[in-house]
């Protein structure tokens, strides 16, 4: 199962590892991120997934499907208590021609061991076949 | 603007008022369970809606041209710290001959005044012309 875990002192820093790792196509490294706990992911679309195997089960797929994305993420609200951060995070995602913006509401917890992710809810706000020139 | 607000003591409090505002479409109502802050709703399928003005605006549009929908909620999980409150809801929506299933990340902040909604993330799950039949 899980042997030496990566340590994040933040919910930031744990939500960089999180991008990285979907940006990098890295499941090992999305393994890292995620509570194995009673976790929840909901991608664009999809049910309820429940588990942190089921959870890594889904992201294995997406990350070993894809093309090399290009994710930029923006960080469009910050919630903070001293054990739960909830951040809202627009995904503007670029694989080959097509471009997808995603909202995703991300929840990081605070375990003795450091912040781990325990809920990803991404829901689309726009699809189109051709990425947006960007300034 | 807002004068004497009804006080909730707990998230699950306000959480049943905002689905009671909700399902009797109910926009006075729906006023008491937001925050006056920089809160954030996603609907189905629209932007990002900040701050309490702009998001009562857009319930205050979704509930009056609604017909009166019959709503049933399941909480899917629960995350709890002593500030924060982030609820997974699965919200089973009949309206006449019209259902949609949606899950929501409903969060709740904890006020001097008590617990109030600071974020509703929702996003379609299943859509169907015809009301499931239920057990």
């Amino acid at each position: 199962m899980q042997q030496s875990r990566q340590t994040f002192t933040s919910a930031d820093e744990a939500e960089q590892a999180f991008y990285a790792a979907f940006n990098q196509c890295d499941a090992n490294a999305m393994a890292q991120i995620w509570a194995a706990d009673d976790v929840i992911c909901i991608h664009p679309g999809s049910q309820v997934i429940v588990g942190y195997e089921a959870v890594l089960r889904s992201w294995r797929h997406i990350l070993t499907n894809a093309e090399l994305p290009e994710i930029k993420i923006v960080v469009l609200n910050r919630l903070i208590s001293d054990m739960l951060v909830v951040h809202l995070v627009e995904e503007r995602i670029t694989t080959g021609d097509n471009y997808a913006a995603v909202l995703a509401t991300n929840v990081y917890k605070k375990y003795p061991q450091g912040w781990l992710m325990v809920e990803h809810h991404g829901s689309l706000l726009a699809r189109q076949a051709q990425a947006p020139t960007l300034q």
